[in-house]
Parts: C-alpha cells; sequence; structure tokens
C-alpha cells in the first residue's frame, strides 16, 4: 500500500484572476456576492468573496495530480468554509492520510486551506478508492 | 423566510466537452481515469470519467443562481460519488431544503444528480447562511 496513516502533503495554491474567471466562465456562477463588490462590502466583508468550490477545484487537481498513486477515484469529499477568501489570496493546503482500509483499497484524508495569515478558510476530509 | 422545510428545486446539466475542457484549463486534473480513454477503460469505466468536482461547480451555480435570496454563502458541502459520469451525460439535478434555523439564518438542503438512466450519480447536502 502506498498511503500509511499519518502520511502528509501540502501544496500552495493562488486564486488568480485566471482562475476565477475561468471558474465563472465555466459553471455561470455571478452571485453578487462573488461579483459585485459594493454588495460584498456591505455584507461585512473585505471584498469580492472567491467562491468556495474553487478550493474543491483546488482539491480535484491534488487527489488527481499530486497524490503517489494515480489509479484513484474520489468517493466522498466534505468542506466547511470558515473565512472568505479573496482574489488573489496566497492559500496553504495541508492534508493528511486518516485512514488506511486495505481490504476495500479506501484511504481517508483529512485537510486544511490557510490563507497568508495563517487563518484557516476551509476544512474537511475526503474518502479515494484506489480502482 | 424564503425558505420552508420541504421546498424542493431542479435543474438540469450537462457535462458538456466546453464544461469539461474549461475545468481542466483552470484546475489542471489531468489524471489519466479523466483524460486517457484506454486508463479508463482498462479500469472497468466506458470511457474518460469526468471530474467528480465539475458537479461541486454545478452546485456553486445552483446556490448562488437559482435560490429565492441572493443574499447567501455557503457554510459547508458534502458529496458522495455513487456512478460515474461521461462526457456529454445529462444529469437531472434535485435538491430540497431539510431544515430551516431562523434564529441563526441557517437553511440546510440535500441534494441529488441522477443520470438519463435515473441512476444516481452523486448525493449529498449543504448549508447556506443567509449574509
Amino acid at each position: 500500500m502506498l498511503f500509511t496513516t499519518g502520511d502528509k502533503f501540502a501544496a500552495k495554491f493562488v486564486v488568480t484572476k485566471a482562475v476565477y474567471d475561468g471558474f465563472i466562465s465555466v459553471f455561470k456562477d455571478k452571485n453578487p456576492l462573488h461579483v459585485d463588490e459594493s454588495f460584498a462590502m456591505e455584507h461585512g466583508f473585505k471584498g469580492r468573496v472567491m467562491h468556495g468550490n474553487i478550493l474543491n477545484g483546488f482539491l480535484s487537481w491534488f487527489i488527481g495530480e499530486c497524490l503517489p498513486a494515480k489509479n484513484v477515484i474520489i468517493h466522498s469529499q466534505e468542506i466547511q468554509y470558515k473565512n472568505p477568501v479573496y482574489l488573489n489570496d496566497n492559500l496553504s493546503f495541508d492534508a493528511q492520510v486518516t485512514g488506511v482500509f486495505e481490504s476495500v483499497d479506501v484511504i481517508e484524508f483529512k485537510f486544511s486551506f490557510k490563507n497568508a495569515d495563517a487563518l484557516v478558510v476551509a476544512k474537511g476530509k475526503f474518502q479515494i478508492g484506489l480502482i
């Protein structure tokens, strides 16, 4: 088994304008919180809040491209959003293996995204299977 | 309150080539399961499996654009992937309000995506807050 409980992984992500514009171009979510600076500020945010599901896109890349096995498929994901992410935020991603179930080729992870102020912006867990 | 427990919503999505190519262009997840037809078929799939997080992008649009309130933010999401989604699959999305917590302006939903064979491809729940 390529995974052991306690294994740690890390990655860096930036919510660039290309990522933000690309996400909107693909998924068409133009909720005012994401696109209207005034609306976002009236509701107590520093500026337009980036779509939470951009982080799930980053997670897709991590699972598909950064693990020591390529023969993986996601079984489930959970994410809790704790603090807003803004345009050009630099995010530190950490993941850790929390369980390895060899008889069914399933591996569980927990993860977090932190911003440049070391504030957790999102955390959660996911389960993958080996195919 | 604009939401009542039991409220139902529905939407249709297609995983078009534009969505698939766009997702890869934004997030760079080129895991062979998603881009290599032979690899996917060798592992028992009918063809390239679409990224599960494309469904989370659809969910972003639903939450941001289709609800009776625009002043919403996602608190948390959970998704379980049950069956593969392939290119050009037509997906029926159903969501239902499972809880309304007025004192904290929080609304809980459950949802499912079904393919054209009425097979559940993914299901889960999410919680939003009114801002």
